[in-house]
């Protein structure tokens, strides 16, 4: 079954534990909530092309470019999550968050998958979650617009609507796009519809000991996707320091996207067995 | 007419100059742009009653309690602003803010008003904005839960649908609410349609002066509400610092509502006048 | 007597009162307390030269540029701040604060004087209380080295100590400077010492009102410095939106200064009897 | 040797790789750098008592509460970290961060050991570099007082010096402490001076797959002690969601401490080899 949960971890009475740290008496003090979470979301995003030996670079021997080499994507999000029992919904401080995610065309075996080589959020509880599944979440602000139901302060999602988003980290403005969309369109952006394969990664920390290094799957059901609109677009990575990431900058800007989507997001699976 | 602007200040060759400062040549650096402001944004309000005493202590001289003593709101808020070139909304992280009022029902010779001891908002342009007007604005984080179209995490506005929301200001949890919305609304509550009278301050600097002190109302065009929708509420201010404050805690909390709402803020009339 | 508060505004019974907004029944809400207010702070500061005219462009006709046309400073602090009674030690997170500065060299019939044509703070009390002195104050994020008494991890204040810092606003880097201190000093840097002078600036709300604009000097006492490091410095300003502030950056960058300061504000003083 | 570092992930050829996530063609876009790291910060700790059977429920069978069961700490610190190369120190956004940690006496076979039950950070790089040596790190903005050199707006490091400390997360206030100081000590506080042994905790993602699950002891070297500063203290948690921490509040406080210190952090051993 695609939705079985991971193998909770054996309760030993009379010892701290849980998901993850914080271990404690009850398990309750837990960062991390366990799996299944849910998420709610609205998306700008910008299919673009980079140099495909960049994107090789970025991608372990097992992977390949797949049968379009240098397709890519900016993806900005504002998100609601929640665990199965909805429970963070009562702390809107704590269910919100917002993302910036570049994504990779890849494959393996001949399967299309999504390679996520950079992600920025603005909340410790998703980062962390990010790093037990392999994403490699950092910290940054994200902003975007809103379309709006009424007044003058934003666009409608209609044609002509236009989405502006940003990511800043470290106090440096890292990226800007902006989507004009023009009409709905009928088929979700590529690598929006791909699973995304993640080098799960804990470092070494005792002497002689070898990082923990796997390549997953992340399982996920529930998938929706509201109406989508698209339109042109801009993409640019204005004040980049790291010479990777700037290897990943734009060589061609295709569509924008603006749409909702949700997903319930389980556990990973190895690659060879995805 | 009621949109006229505020006469601009008259620009004198060679001199700095600006809406507001920074003054520079260009009169472009103004921290705050000049009005009109357009808001759009996304709402949920919680109708209460305080003690009609403390609410009294908020008012100055020239105004009653109205026919409705102790009648008070908790309003979250989410907002996009623009000016009337709409440049900000280019620039996701400038045009979007949250914040939270108190509104105490009030009156000047017979006309409904309403009063806003308290106020807060997230970012600095919106509170020194607020300060310009007379709506006393602090700093405070906001969270508001959204509705969603698509999956699990966050509510449907529709029947049972719930949203929390959140104050925090100097690290307190000093507010919380949740509206679980039943049905829709066929009017908006009333405190959210009536003038707001504010105290426009400045206080004294130079030796001997008298600090500026203006009761104005705001005077706004376009308003718009979307579909209201309205069910019963929770109200609490847990972690209040201020006895002030602490006296317009809830002593009743009627219903909760969830909107959206527009507006065009043009500038402030002399109470009484307006 | 040069130290000799504000008046303070009459308490009228039975009204809400404050220094400033919010007022309450009891004062005590006002968002900031009366001055005097005692500052105590770490200092990273670069000496500089603009453009003379670009400098001329800030300048109200009222001043000269005085004997040194272009003399300009870039100043970094990290304060702690109180009022006379203290009260705010007991909430550090009230009473921390950091601040970036420009600083302008000007003179008023002869006497030297400092103009701040752009300011950044990171917390909404100092940057309110700077627009009641006219000090242009905005948002932004401060970040500087500290010098360290054991351990690796920073400078010692000692020959060969390097003090980096940076300004970053609306998620861009606005600007970084770097002191690598040599030798003590004799003399703090000139424009530490002269007064600043402010055009407190209310702008207008009510058609047809004027803004309120004065030429004000601040009025210190209890000025004290610490033993004053210098040496070589390094200043730019990377990411810079405005046309206005780009003005101002640096045609020659001159020596820098690390050292600790303490002055307590007190009021304003009109230029003209200054 | 208790300084060699660990051994380095085996780099290979045209893979992406780094010490962390993100992996990348240079390695040089890991978030974490590699150990060795420096530490140089500024302590407020507060010695305080807990129900010891509260106590124990945080330990691991491997542990006892050893010799003074129910002895704790809590400890503020404003920390500078760099690399070997000291690289950070030129962008002080990134080497600053604050940190509160509660600290329970704890033994392994006669050897006196602290355990961090709880700890939080103000930055996601020393979030998830706790998580790698399994110090559970979460989110909190941390306050503390600063000595001053100069002026009245904070305390000298002197008989009578006052030093207050706050830790806020999620937008409540969670704890609270002051120390006043009366004169210096001998001696730093115990638990300040014994290693820290940590469940370095990897939670299960695969399905059927066990969590990573560690006790590691930190091995550090370098450690200095400023000169330190002892007096009476109070310590409390007013605002505690988790009945987990609410266990640890204090049911005896005791002597604070205010002091620098400096360490370097390497590499952790299993607790039963250290």
């Amino acid at each position: 079954m695609t939705t079985s949960p991971p193998a909770p971890p054996a309760l030993r009475t009379g010892e701290p534990h849980g998901y993850t740290l914080p271990l404690s008496p009850s398990g309750r003090s837990s960062m991390i909530t366990k799996p299944p979470w849910h998420f709610s979301g609205d998306v700008i995003m910008v299919d673009y092309r980079v140099d495909p030996d960049a994107a090789a670079g970025f991608l372990p021997p097992e992977l390949t470019l797949g049968p379009d080499p240098g397709a890519a994507a900016a993806v900005f999000a504002e998100w609601q999550w929640c665990s199965d029992d909805g429970a963070e919904l009562a702390d809107p401080g704590r269910c919100g968050f917002t993302e910036f995610l570049i994504l990779i065309a890849c494959a393996y075996r001949g399967r299309r998958l999504a390679r996520c080589p950079y992600a920025w959020v603005d909340k410790a509880v998703p980062l962390v979650r990010g790093w037990i599944q392999g994403m490699p979440k950092q910290f940054g602000e994200v902003h975007q617009i809103r379309p709006v139901r009424v007044g003058r302060a934003g666009p409608r999602l209609a044609p002509g609507g236009r989405f502006d988003a940003t990511l800043s980290s470290g106090g440096r403005r890292v990226a800007e796009a902006s989507v004009t969309v023009e009409s709905t369109a009928a088929e979700p952006p590529l690598l929006h519809t791909v699973p995304l394969v993640h080098t799960r990664f804990f470092p070494a920390w005792l002497p002689s000991e070898e990082p923990l290094s796997q390549l997953v799957v992340s399982e996920v059901s529930g998938v929706e996707f509201s109406e989508l609109w698209t339109g042109r677009a801009t993409l640019s990575f204005p004040d980049v320091a790291s010479s990777d990431l700037a290897a990943l900058a734009p060589v061609e800007v295709g569509n924008g996207y603006v749409f909702s989507y949700a997903e319930t997001l389980h556990h990973g699976k190895p690659l060879e067995t995805a």
